[in-house]
């Protein structure tokens, strides 16, 4: 836990986007910002951007929670589609290990879009991360 | 190229990430941002975030630069590799139609890390996107 | 479900493979086929091809199951994460639609192989379909 | 390129599509296949399993033309774009390394079918590639 949160302190991008952390338990993360006029597309919604973020960034720290201290991960690739638009006040992101692996963890992430009380997911992400020496 | 202009001008997130638009032709667009410590992840490098949304932007505008007047486009799905981190002054990216149509355009964009006046590859990115009444 | 059998016989990839439907739901479809020796690759085990004609198949079937007659679909993306060996006597594929759509369907499909009477999953795939006429 | 040869010459599935290599040079592997009632789908063109198959291995092939000896390589993700329907006598799929690497090969490969002499770009695939001992 200790060192997701120090590593999202470090990730100035996360402060740019207003993004905090929820929830931490071993292989799911959880994560959410606003939604706000300085993280829109050309329509007054969500960026993908920001959905991207908080959805990679997710799913990059629930692969963090299961490999062993001394490393951290960076993102090999990773795949979002867009289900609908991102209208709300915020977007909550839940990333997922789906195969923990000592050189490659398999993850994927849904992002939900939080409007009057209710959430509607608006993305889906699978991806690949990497573990690397700190 | 004005409705290119007039799109990006309302995207806040592109502010937020102090992008610009550096060429537009048809079926290609390049736009570029700094990398700075608000747009960084942990280790001080260029976001994914940051190369995401440069690269997810391009390849849009260069499926607009190809459709009708009267759309404009959303991104359905679109996968990002991480080729190297993301070190330098700038990001630059460059968006490309690779199929377009009328339901759907295949798109590429290639993400570049500006340091000292060299240019080196970071990300490579494959999507599609939706043409959608203005 | 008569219109998903009769366009599963027409398929001749799904007769060389050995592929059969097990399953049929609205929005979700299973199908399976064995792992023999013409459908191997070089260490023994199945395919990545035969997992992604499985999972891709299945998962294009579910989207057909929710989308109305006189159309059918084809496959204009769709990424498969290998996840174990495809070690065992048959593959078994699950899909289902994640975002149903007029123009596009989102869908996922899991393999799984069955080896001595249990399950292992070995691949993930997410992708879109698109409805065209028949 | 022997060993290149004798891991195809050991799959299975290869030969069950009368895949051949046609061109193996560092880092870019051409391979081809016919497209036969027994490999199409349900509109009688190459089935996307072909064009997974072929683009899929070309590009596994690729990656382990610049790796040591004493390694194999297996696909860990891979996605393909469908462009066009796979309509003709042959698929001719052409992998190329995109970024080597110890740990990870990341590739890329187009598929055309060979129509009356004419080739047209059917499929575009983007993946990443594992070395693993052999």
């Amino acid at each position: 836990m200790d060192r997701i949160q120090q590593s999202f302190a470090r990730q100035g991008m996360m402060a740019t986007l207003g993004a905090r952390i929820d929830a931490v338990q071993p292989g799911a993360v959880t994560l959410s910002a606003p939604i706000t006029p300085g993280t829109s597309q050309q329509q007054g919604f969500g960026h993908a951007a920001l959905s991207f973020a908080l959805g990679d960034t997710a799913a990059g720290y629930a692969a963090l929670s299961v490999i062993p201290e001394g490393f951290e991960v960076v993102t090999s690739e990773i795949k979002i589609h867009l289900l609908s638009p991102a209208i709300g006040e915020r977007l909550v992101a839940r990333g997922r290990v789906v195969k923990p692996g000592r050189r490659l963890v398999v993850v994927t992430a849904e992002v939900f879009a939080l409007r009057d009380g209710a959430e509607k997911q608006v993305a889906l992400l699978t991806g690949t991360m990497v573990p690397v020496p700190v």
